[in-house]
This record gives structure tokens, C-alpha cells and sequence, in this order.
């Protein structure tokens, strides 16, 4: 075709058809960057689901069918999925193919492709954006916009390598993303920072006001814009992808959960013994992080975030 | 006047012009609830700015003089205060006139009206609604509307008392919100599980990321929006309002924290023993709770509060 040669990619092969992955193949589609884009998912369901919204031009649960005679395979499923995945890649893709995968832990991708793949062309990235929804129909092609992915290359120098990950930033910045490059390990501490904590204590909380028993659940619905609801919208996210997330990141996120334990402890204290100088000290610091984060553009200034519009 | 007599208050003072007095205000105009709004603060700078906006007809520091001929004072100065001010206004007051202070702690008010103001008709009450924004500039008319306002009436018997609850309620209902009464005990405990925990919650989260010293604050800024952002918006509310509201519930609050660090240890372990099955069942727990919310009209449904459509 007369366009072949102006597309980045002939055939993106997409696994794991969920909220990531269909915003990639929307997004793909969106910026013309391919030829032709499939799928494929462990769910049959989610297969027929992704094709019904035109996300994919096919789909099937066949990971070595969907992936034959792709130039780009992206692994989007749980990062507990990575290893076997790239094993069942390692003998049957085409060795100048492309492998990215998108999962929020770096660390452990880096090792299973020393162990699973080792001849393939892997970048590991991580797009920092998302909902708290999950599935085919939660996604959309500007998701990546304005937000950053960070890029952990392999200690690889060859050319063709370079090469590889050059391609692979060119993509997310044709999808409206700013790029990064970084080391796995920092970017899994960076990570446990400002996305795996916050997840891992929303969840908790919003179990633990399940857990209170002379308050009951209709209660704690009503008076949830006391700040609660803020909990419950990171807490709706998918728990697998979670779970997997926390297993493969155990170090970092034991580490930042330990601080942040220890500065709760401080609170606490404080709390106890009226100490209302450390209170208020505390309570004050956060604020130019607020006012940073807004002027970065990775924020809603409007009060409560605009959603107030939005509800009922 | 002829419109004098429709008009459910002739003179309204309100203490502290923040968010939440400013709003009140704002609210009471829009409604014509009243015939003449002034306001009294302790910083002669904020008085000036809610006479700029036009948020009240009058405003001073001096709350004796204020306060006199209102009949209606609203007390929404941080509850650290509310001792003080009930002590200035036991002399100073009509003792016809209403008082309700609007805090987001009831126990101690109701304390603080037995040593203080006995002889006043105060109502205590808690709008469960708020911004992460302070002063009379943040305030605005339509905050209360549907949201819960909760009414920790005194036990008192007499008529007198009880018309004045009946009329405070009709003022909430007034501007849009929903009215619950309960015990202040109770308020206190729910409270302290949907609006004071997390706010310490995110106060501790902001606070300890800025303490990694591996990851520096350019780098949570950019990558805020894996979770990190969302805990920001509650952390940037204000210290001293909120000091004071964990000195002043410093049992229910303990309590709810207590309950929180033992589910956060559990967590803890399971990710240090790969615990698979606990991660996902705690993280598989609070999806139902979340459409609750969203059914209930307390929060929306668009993906991440729909903030990003007003994110540069």
C-alpha cells in the first residue's frame, strides 16, 4: 500500500486489552501509526468486547497466533503476566519485532526478560496515567496526553537496541506524551512514591471504614465529600493489576511504606499529647507541592477537582 | 419593610469569614434569608476582603460589637476558637438570638457551651462540604447543595430550644442541603472515619514523600498523577482549621487511626510474604463502595473526577 512506508508500524500486537492497552490501540489508531492493530487477552470475552468497539481489527486468546508477523507487540496485562508471556513470545516472533510492555513495576520486567527472552528487543515503559476504570470500554486515545513515560532501556549498547527505544520514545511522543528515561530500580522507588503508596493507602482506608462497626456503610456514603471520596476513586481500581504491582515491587514499596508508617506514628503522638505545633507544621508543608503539581499541568486547579459539575 | 417580615432572620453576624463562612453568606444572600449579613474576623485583612467582594454589608474584628442585634451568629472560626468566642458572646448577646457554629467537631462544642453559654440557644451543626481552598475568596453559594448538613442538637427539652433547632434545619434546607440529626458521640466517630482521618492521611502522605531523599520533589511533581496527585488536593486544606480539629476529637481520632494501622499491617505482611490472596481480596473489597457514592450523588462518575478536562 502507498502508505505502508509513512506508518511507523505494519502490525501492533496488543496484550492485555484493558484500560492501557485499548488506549494505546485507540491512540495508535488515532495518530495513523499502524497498519493494523490486534489483540489479545486471556479473556474471550474481553476479545469480543474490544472488537465490538472497533478498538482492534482482531483479537483472539492465541498470544503466539496474534503476535506472528508483528513489528510492535505491546504487553499490557498484570505484570505478574510478564514472564510467561514473553516465554511463549521467545519462540514465535519475529526476532526484528518490537517488544514493549507498559506495566507499573520496571524492576522485575528487566529480570524476566534476562531469564524469558533475552534475544528479543524488549523497552520496558510506563506511562504514568490512568482511571479507576479497567477494561476495553474504560479507555480513550488521549489518556497519554501531557502525561510523562518513563522509559527503563536495558544495559543493552548495540545499535540495533538503540535504535529500538528511539522508536519506541517516538511513539509516545506522537501520542502526546513527554518522555523519560531512567534506571528500573529508580524509577520502582519513584513509583512506590508517587503512585504505588497512594494506592496501597487508599485501599487500606477505604477497607478500613468498611471495618468500623458503630458506623455503618450508609453513613459513611453520605458524609464521603468530607474527603473519604477521594480514597474511594483510587480504591475502584483494578485489583489484580494492583496486586501484582505490590508483588513485584516489594522492596521500594516496603521501603516508602515504612517512612510513611513512621511519620503516621509522628501524627499520632501528636495527636495524643495535644502537641498542636507539630500539627499544624505538618498540615502547612503540603501546599506548595499542591501549587507545583497544578503549574506542572498534571492538575485541575478548579476546587475539587471540577467534579462537582459532574455529579448529580 | 414590607419584605422585613419574609425574611426568616433580620440580622445575620458571621464569625470567621473562611470557606465556609464566606459561603454560608454568599448562600443566605442568594436565598434572601435575611435582611442584613455582616462578618467579624480576626484579620483585619480578610474583613476588608469580604466587604470587597461584597460577601457582607459590614465586617469588623470587634465580634461584641457585630454580634449585637444579629439574630442569627454563625460561629465558623476554626473550633480551637470556639470557646473563646462563646465566652465574648455570653454578654454581648440578645438571648433571643440563635448560634450555631458550623465545626467539623461537635463533642467539644457542646462542651464548650455548657462552661460558656449555657444560657444561649446554640446549635451545633457540620456541613459535610468543603474545597481544599481557604478564605472569603474561596467560598461560594452553592456549596451546600446536596450535601449533608448534620445537627447535634443539646438535651435540652424546652420549646424555645427546639424551635431553634427547627428553624436551623429549615435554614439548611434552605440552601439545598440535606438535614440528619444525631448525637454529637456519634457525629464525631463517623466523622472522624469519612473527613478527619483521611485528611491526616493525606497530610502524612504528602508530608513523607517529601522525605525519600532518592526521589526529589521534581520528580513527584511530574509523576503525581499515578495516584500521588489525587492525596494533594485534601493536603493543600487549611493547617490550622484542621489542627484543631484533631485536638478537639483526639478519641474518635485515635480510634479510627488505630483501626487504620492494623490494616495497614496487614498489608504490610502480606506484601512482604507475597501474600497474592489478601492483596486482592483487600483491594477487591471497596469497588462496591465507590458506586454507592456515585449513586448516592456524592461524587461523579466521569473517569478521575473529570478533572482532567480542566487540566492545561
Amino acid at each position: 500500500m502507498s502508505t505502508a512506508a509513512k506508518t511507523m508500524f505494519q502490525r501492533v500486537c496488543v496484550i492485555g486489552i484493558g484500560l492501557i492497552g485499548s488506549s494505546l490501540a485507540r491512540a495508535i489508531a488515532k495518530q495513523k501509526l499502524a497498519e493494523e492493530i490486534v489483540g489479545c487477552d486471556l479473556s474471550v470475552a474481553v476479545c469480543r468486547e474490544a472488537l465490538d468497539l472497533g478498538v482492534v481489527d482482531a483479537a483472539s486468546s492465541n498470544v503466539a497466533e496474534m503476535a506472528a508477523g508483528a513489528d510492535l507487540i505491546i504487553l499490557s496485562a498484570p505484570v505478574g503476566a510478564t514472564t510467561s508471556i514473553l516465554e511463549t513470545l521467545a519462540g514465535n516472533t519475529d526476532p526484528q519485532a518490537l517488544l514493549m510492555d507498559v506495566g507499573s513495576v520496571k524492576g522485575s520486567v528487566v529480570s524476566a526478560v534476562q531469564v524469558a527472552a533475552k534475544d528479543l528487543l524488549v523497552v520496558p515503559a510506563h506511562p504514568v496515567a490512568g482511571t479507576e476504570n479497567s477494561g476495553p470500554s474504560a479507555g480513550f486515545a488521549e489518556l497519554f496526553e501531557s502525561r510523562w513515560c518513563i522509559l527503563t532501556p536495558l544495559e543493552r549498547r548495540d545499535e540495533t537496541y538503540l535504535a529500538a527505544v528511539d522508536k519506541i520514545e517516538a511513539l509516545w511522543k506522537a501520542i502526546g506524551s513527554d518522555v523519560v528515561r531512567m534506571d528500573a530500580e529508580h524509577h520502582d522507588l519513584a513509583l512506590a512514591v508517587t503512585s504505588h503508596l497512594p494506592h496501597l493507602i487508599a485501599y487500606t482506608l477505604v477497607g478500613a471504614a468498611d471495618d468500623v462497626e458503630n458506623v455503618n456503610e450508609a453513613e459513611v456514603v453520605k458524609y464521603s465529600a468530607g474527603g473519604f471520596r477521594d480514597f474511594t476513586r483510587i480504591a475502584a481500581s483494578d485489583p489484580v493489576m494492583w496486586r501484582d504491582v505490590f508483588l513485584h515491587n516489594k522492596d521500594a514499596g516496603l521501603e516508602v511504606l515504612g517512612r510513611f508508617s513512621e511519620e503516621l506514628a509522628v501524627m499520632q503522638r501528636a495527636i495524643r499529647w495535644g502537641d498542636a505545633e507539630t500539627l499544624e507544621k505538618a498540615f502547612t508543608r503540603s501546599r506548595g507541592l499542591r501549587k507545583a503539581i497544578i503549574e506542572a499541568g498534571q492538575d485541575s486547579a478548579t476546587p475539587n477537582f471540577g467534579r462537582d459539575e459532574n455529579t448529580e
